[in-house]
């Protein structure tokens, strides 16, 4: 079975690599006949004409590892036009084309697949899909982002501001130059938007709770330790009585907690099933070979025509802000007080107020309030 | 497709139950025609003769849910004979006869599935077969065993001695009132095997290095406490250069590991790709549930033609007992000495030695001279 890759970058040459030196008798008949990159010397299969590509019927199978949404967009949705499986690590493009791709596959009687978007090396979604043959989901949550990861685990074990956390991490190649995407909420909202759609069959806007991590200080997490707590980057989504909750906001753990014990840029990932109760997958989320490795795994399971269940979107569920009762911790320079606030500790010239049982909606009143008042206000989950 | 289920205790009835109360698609073509139970008042589909399940043509999936070796062997063996499918939770029975098994179900072209006998209700051993698509497993380790963690949580979290945890782990269900193959090993041992043979393609005798955990002390854990560490019972192998080298035993975790945070009866196992490096598995490893939820997800990969990998039994690795070195905790009422020995401290009146990096012959012939000079001596890896 021949393929191509799009995209040479680290994703893209991990796959290589792994088709081209992995010993197992599956990957003896996949080839990769052709590389979509920019210039030849990079390597010798490259081209610079997606055309070559799409018109090549011996190709079978398109891997995009191009990132962002132009032009994998146009790229996918031509291979799947011209009768090619396509499977992805671009979370960006899955998440917000998963409709049409998924239809265009149907259409044309290929697969779309895309493990490698959420969870990295960790068999995530494959599983997602195989509990679901038996269980219902009630619940998905997890460290869905290393960049996030490593800088919270960074700040805690040693004690370092959020700056220079950042800082360490872009020097080591974690976080990008511009670290938005993972501290700010965007990477996670596509992982959580392309897991509901294997667990819960909806396909969602990004309009739900989202809070960004870069308001973080030293101070926040001594405060936190004080209390034996850890803090993580949490996406979640709860269901129940036909209704979803979502939302990806900073979330505090128990010390003795998996979560907790998440070191560096590792990832963890949750289902909760109502015969099986917690499943936690954990592993490498990012990098060359683990997500290498889990687009190829997608490339074996359409050589093997492995059964994956179609994602079917049927969006049965209505979003809601008030499906789940939980305690916030807010910190603020400015006191909050009202119904919704249960306590409020002075801590270093900071408020911590810790909130009432409250529905994501009622944290939003509150974090209005706050607006205007103290822009750098924290605000976490107690999961 | 029709079903019957041997056996009608905790398992057998979770399978009965999932498959009856199930929503999915996927069990809606899955019925239970007939249990193989002692008497009919326990439930209106009971036989106590197995040859009306054997000899009924309708039934293609036996699912073998009683346990131990006998009439469990037979009742397997003359299933496959007779072109059905067998499915069980049975990891004594599978880890003894499972070559036999293998080849009987290859001869008759059916499955012989034990997702269940390893992990309970954790998705493990198809996520192994899935990782050796593509990649090489270089160490599987883990906490396979819920009773035997349910009672080093209690000892550490609660600070009781072993004796009273064993006895509330008893009243609670959790251990059975002879606790030998929980406490002892013999348990780890048959899924350590099961492990190895879906990971290494070998099936082992067991008669590889195993020290039980009965002798753990309050004192014990008090001493690990004092330098951050948890102990937990882990069944781990290595491989390398052709040999693998398996062993049963207490281990050394730090603190804030995620094996450390692992609480109550669940289970952790981990495997290590060359490619994928380390992917960790958590749940629920006990249950009617979760244990009946990975035999009725085995039967759905039958009636669905899910192409499962066949075990293949090679045994082309070599068993070895120096294959890692490791530092070790011996804690006796006699002083150790000599050139294996690292450091000793004495600490409420035991020493505590901890051992050089020695191989696990080397960690043989200290704990041999300790036989008969003490015969409640501990011994623990530092992982």
């Amino acid at each position: 079975m021949k393929v191509a890759i799009l995209g040479y970058g680290t994703v893209g040459s991990g796959v290589y690599e792994i088709i081209t030196n992995g010993k197992s008798e599956e990957l003896k008949n996949i080839e990769v006949k052709s590389v979509f990159a920019r210039s030849r010397d990079k390597m010798h299969l490259a081209t610079d004409d997606i055309n070559e590509i799409i018109n090549d019927n011996e190709i079978s199978v398109v891997v995009e590892c191009l990132g962002g949404l132009n032009p994998a967009y146009e790229f996918i949705k031509r291979s799947l036009e011209s009768g090619k499986h396509v499977v992805t690590a671009n979370k960006a493009v899955a998440a917000k084309y998963l409709d049409e791709f998924v239809s265009l596959a149907k259409e044309n009687n290929v697969k779309f697949i895309f493990e490698a978007s959420v969870g990295g090396g960790i068999p995530w979604l494959v599983n997602l899909e195989r509990t679901r043959r038996v269980d219902e989901i009630n619940r998905v949550y997890g460290i869905f982002n290393g960049t996030s990861n490593y800088i919270l685990d960074n700040m805690y074990r040693n004690e370092q501001e959020f700056d220079s956390t950042l800082k360490t991490a872009q020097d080591l190649g974690y976080a990008e130059a511009d670290p938005s995407a993972d501290i700010d909420g965007g990477d996670v909202i596509n992982k959580i938007i392309l897991s509901n759609a294997l667990a819960f069959d909806i396909h969602i806007e990004p309009n739900f709770p989202t809070y960004s991590m870069r308001n973080i200080t030293k101070n926040d997490i001594d405060y936190l330790k004080k209390y034996d707590y850890a803090v993580k980057y949490i996406g979640e989504t709860n269901v129940a009585d036909g209704k979803y909750e979502t939302s990806v906001m900073l979330s505090i753990f128990d010390k003795g907690s998996q979560e907790a014990a998440v070191e560096l840029n590792n990832n963890i990932i949750t289902l909760d099933g109502s015969f099986i109760g917690e499943l936690k997958f954990y592993g490498q989320g990012a990098g060359k070979l683990p997500t290498g490795n889990a687009i190829v795994q997608d490339i074996v399971d359409i050589y093997s025509n492995i059964p994956r269940k179609d994602v079917v979107i049927k969006n049965e569920l209505v979003q809601s802000n008030e499906l789940t009762s939980k305690k916030y911790l807010l910190r603020s320079s400015v006191e909050l007080g009202g119904e919704l606030i249960g306590s409020v500790e002075k801590y270093e010239n900071e408020f911590y107020s810790i909130t009432k049982e409250i529905s994501l909606s009622q944290l939003s009143e509150l974090t209005k309030e706050l607006e205007g008042k103290d822009d750098k206000y924290l605000v976490a989950k107690f999961h």
